[in-house]
């Protein structure tokens, strides 16, 4: 569930453009302004005011918020009022310029939508780009890391509830025979985590789990951790529980030693509007405090405002 | 463009299905009415004659024609009144029951469909098999016949015009470097075929035939021919030229030795209300007859009939 509250009554786009460019008029821009609209329309409504504003005022209101806003209340703005699809879609080539640190981002666009979900970020991407995701994806890498990552971006997963526990068990053998001693067969277990549909992987997860007393991604990690080999934690763990995993994200991104905020508004941003309702879940069950509360205390000024409104506070 | 043609005043789908029962009923089948009815139907009309004939008499129209038809009539018609993408993902199900021979039916579903269509014939998969076509290409296959099939079906291709030249010579190096002397470097010839539009890769094909005065099919064909480089050798041509690919498989499926049926209404089947008129020019180019007269000397009876109907003779 999404965490961002819509208003109930929502002005035309006109208004909302309007009130826009009264927001960015005369002495300094009226920021809070900017939050109020902007974090308080749907993904639709939004596509609205941006066509809207363009039409009416003749220039982009990506670029005007560009030069109004700054720092991370920019890029994270700049991000939201994007096209769901398209937001991906940049974030996936924005994160193929630094492959080898940001991997997971593509395996998170890749495991954690849809299967539908996915296809949609792959047709915004031929539109931006001009080219595939595939192939992007397969150029800035190579190995076994090429192999996984473009097996997640390629597949169209079976999205059904249908398990087959005769697979998941003898899979689970696969996967274990697989990364015992460390000499692991990659081919399979790419096979597998790359084209089983989510239900049936969490089912190979929990055999590997009853019959080993580990988790496959305790496993992984007990073998030298090779950029692949991560990507492949990464997967395994995006797979097995999205909102765990994000939570732990967060975690990371917000620990005092200093704050990652380009991850910070990444997730944010991108589940605000879906499913950060079960992320803040996720993150108080395994911290003493709110995924608010950390932010309040890590973050300052219109960016800490707008990542509050976008969680509903 | 399509062979065949569809009535232009069309009854009620209750007054086709009521000819339908009429020709099933009394002493033998009428399977000149038969064929009179559905090949003189789109899809979308079949789709509504299959509905309401079940729905007027309670019983499969499929079933019926099974029990009325018989040999490669009935097994044509059977394939005919399926849904386009759902008669592809029958197809490709039963072709993995014997990979080895039966490769080249995935490949054509992969490389001839459009990116857009290939996902349709994805999403009928999911629901006629409860799993994805990934996942069973992958389960039948092994070695790098599986990396490149799995490559194929997987991919979401750009679908645009563009072609980057550079990009086009320099795959076009890669490609000869990994075809000389055998020793084939298999990932990235499968990466090449399986993630750039097919612009992209006729261009490169192109610039490998103006390089080296031989085409890359050609060049395949000097090397040992084990399975996975006859499909790559596929997958090549159906990319290259698809109507040169499809009337060649013709031309072999209708030899004096020895017709084979089943590749016959494949190729018939699926493209006569789609590409066929350009299929049968190409294989007229290339033969001294047309592809009516062959089909009318090498085939008999209903079936003869039948594939003329869909030829639209």
């Amino acid at each position: 569930m999404a965490t961002n509250t819509v208003s109930h009554v929502v002005p035309s786009p006109a208004e909302d453009a309007a009130a826009l460019l009264k927001a960015f008029q005369g002495w300094g821009t009226d920021e809070q302004a900017v939050i109020a609209i902007l974090a308080r329309r749907d993904a639709t409504q939004r596509k609205q005011i941006v066509l809207t504003y363009e039409q009416m005022y003749n220039e982009s209101l990506l670029q005007r918020l560009q030069s109004e806003l700054s720092g991370d209340f920019e890029r994270a703005m700049c991000h939201w009022i994007l096209d769901p699809d398209e937001r991906q879609a940049v974030m996936a080539n924005a994160a193929m310029k630094c492959i080898q640190e940001d991997y997971q981002v593509i395996i998170e666009i890749a495991c954690t939508n849809s299967p539908s979900e996915l296809i949609a970020v792959k047709k915004a991407y031929h539109v931006l780009y001009k080219c595939s995701l595939e192939e992007d994806v397969a150029a800035c890498t190579t190995g076994n890391l090429r192999s996984l990552l473009l097996a997640l971006v390629s597949t169209y997963r079976y999205d059904g509830k249908d398990v087959n526990m005769g697979l998941a068990k003898s899979e689970a053998k696969i996967v274990h025979e697989a990364v015992r001693n460390g000499t692991i067969d990659h081919e399979e277990l790419i096979r597998i985590v790359g084209t089983r549909s989510k239900a049936q992987l969490k089912a190979t997860f929990s055999c590997f789990k009853d019959e080993h007393s580990s988790s496959i991604t305790k496993a992984l990690h007990a073998t030298d951790p090779t950029c692949y080999l991560r990507a492949l934690r990464t997967t395994v763990r995006c797979i097995a529980d999205p909102n765990k995993y994000f939570a732990k994200v967060l975690r990371n991104a917000t620990r005092e030693a200093g704050t990652d905020e380009d991850t910070l508004t990444r997730v944010v941003v991108m589940h605000a509007e879906k499913d950060m309702k079960g992320i803040c879940g996720a993150f108080q069950k395994r911290s003493s405090v709110t995924l608010e509360q950390v932010i309040a205390k890590e973050t300052s000024g219109d960016y800490r405002n707008f990542l509050m409104a976008l969680l509903g506070s």
